[in-house]
């Protein structure tokens, strides 16, 4: 273990459970503790040799701990955890509330720089990978338009809006992008497109006892900000199909700019995803920055950095000479 | 113009005159002037208002120019260019001779360190854009398998190697990946793939009066390192046919990485590029690298870098407040 960069994990859920996999895949991290605030009696590592430990006891971990990754959600757990744990910890977080980064940044630039910690914030896909291939996209093509199309894949925020809808006991719900819309930018037309022409949702519903379908179909369609400005498919299905075909947690997606060089030519770049498990997958892009994370807090930075900060070399384990000579 | 980056060009053939065009689009960066090794009388800018002079003139504008673009070719002009501008210039450089890229790093390094500057080194799609996705895959999935597809495209090295067979009056040579690999790599299949197998190469040859059509295409079928290690197809044609329908110079490709995370589960990468002109996109990559260099000399950094080294918000105009609220 000596040398290696030592991890802790705030909150062990997909996302938690995510990370601990993949340190456990890098040659130069170790998990040192899992914190949570469930009971930890209750929470058992996938490695039942890891600490778990109570979220109360992280500050005294503050010199066995060289980078704290903030497995939370955005809603509930990052803004307060977030600055408690910026104040202790150079961290690495997913905030994904899009409207809300300034002001998240603002706060874990605070924290952090009174600390003299880096809290690396809105690491993931998307914020994340697909904020990198926006700004480049947009920075080498000054003339064009960007478009980002999510999925196939199951959305978290949208199922949970689906689960409150009354008369649904459980249920997912899927985020399609339009082949239509994808093949008319690919073919560098450059479209306007409204939201409801480039994607569709479908939602896959177990009805709670007694329901009427076409009720609960027609308050989950019109259900502002969530469905109303899409085209919404509804499927009832039973609890053991729920279970048996939609556990899985796929996503993906493509940031695509199409724009045109000075001569007037076309040119047209692509990032995709396709995911198996997103919550694994993020996890993962999580450790890397974590790497980084703790690199620039040894360089002497300090305070809130997002992905536009990171010099892509600092996500790899590899030396700077080593990847100029085998990647470039 | 005050306040503006200000650029030099050196080299104007397509990449110089593709920056040209780059910079023209920008909003912070103004063209100061070009240099050539040709007589500058006879070389005309797209803007007529752009000084055109001596290569040697170039130690007069140490003070006029912030970021010197280097648009000459790896074979001849970048070993011998490259460290003589860095000693009295910021540069930014699309050397590509992927073997000796640590050799021309070590000796960019010294001249640039020496003389205070920053040299930014193998800019562009590949190397470039190509390899931080190349890193950023490896560093994320540590599990799992690099692709690099390129084409179809047209291979600027290989179109030279086809021109110096006897019998060939002209000619151009088109890399173009196999539908079949890209397929089995999309489906997470991992495989194992031989040269041979991952391209076929296309030439498109205007023959030499006199020459024989089957003892020409036996010699480049037959070349080593260039041909013989794929299926290549040559086709004969009219001058007037290769002029008409193969002036273009398009390119591009894709960098897949397909691996697994530590929950078992399939992940997939791929960042690809469609360029209708190959030389007009890589200049524009030069010159967000160019407002990335300056930055980094303004900051304090001196010696050599490569895309690895550079964090992306560098490259964009915009600042970074506006970036995480707009693209992040």
């Amino acid at each position: 273990m000596s040398g290696k960069i030592r991890v802790g994990i705030v909150g062990y859920g997909n996302l938690g459970r995510g990370a601990e996999q993949a340190i456990a895949l890098t040659q130069d991290m170790h998990l040192a503790a899992v914190f949570t605030r469930r009971d930890p009696a209750g929470v058992a590592c996938v490695d039942p040799g890891v600490p778990v430990l109570a979220l109360d006891e992280a500050g005294h971990w503050r010199d066995r701990i060289d980078v704290m990754l903030l497995c939370g959600g955005s809603r509930q757990d990052l803004p307060e955890q977030g600055p408690r744990m910026a104040s202790l910890f150079t961290t690495v977080d997913s905030y994904d509330t899009h409207a809300r980064i300034p002001e998240y940044f603002a706060t874990m630039d605070e924290a952090a720089r009174a600390a003299g910690t880096v809290a690396m914030i809105s690491i993931g896909w998307d914020p994340g990978l697909f904020s990198i291939n926006r700004l480049l996209g947009e920075a080498i093509l000054p003339r064009g338009a960007t478009y980002t199309f999510w999925g196939k894949g199951l959305s978290q925020g949208h199922s949970d809006a689906l689960r409150r809808v009354p008369g649904v006991q459980a249920g997912v719900q899927y985020t399609i992008p339009s082949p239509e819309a994808i093949r008319r930018v690919r073919e560098g037309e450059q479209p306007q497109l409204s939201t409801r022409e480039k994607h569709t949702r479908e939602c896959h519903v177990v009805l709670a006892a007694g329901a009427d379908a076409d009720t609960v179909r027609e308050a989950i369609v019109t259900m502002p900000d969530y469905f109303a400005d899409y085209d919404t498919t509804v499927h009832f299905i039973t609890a053991e199909a729920l279970a048996r075909d939609h556990a899985a947690m796929p996503h993906g997606g493509f940031v695509i700019r199409s724009g045109q060089t000075g001569d007037g030519t076309r040119q047209h770049l692509e990032f995709s995803l396709k995911l198996d498990s997103n919550p694994a997958f993020t996890a993962s892009v999580l450790v890397a920055y974590a790497r980084a994370a703790h690199r620039m807090r040894t360089q002497g930075a300090r305070g809130a950095r997002t992905a536009f900060d990171v010099a892509p070399g600092l996500l790899s384990p590899r030396d700077p000479a080593q990847l100029r000579r085998d990647l470039l």
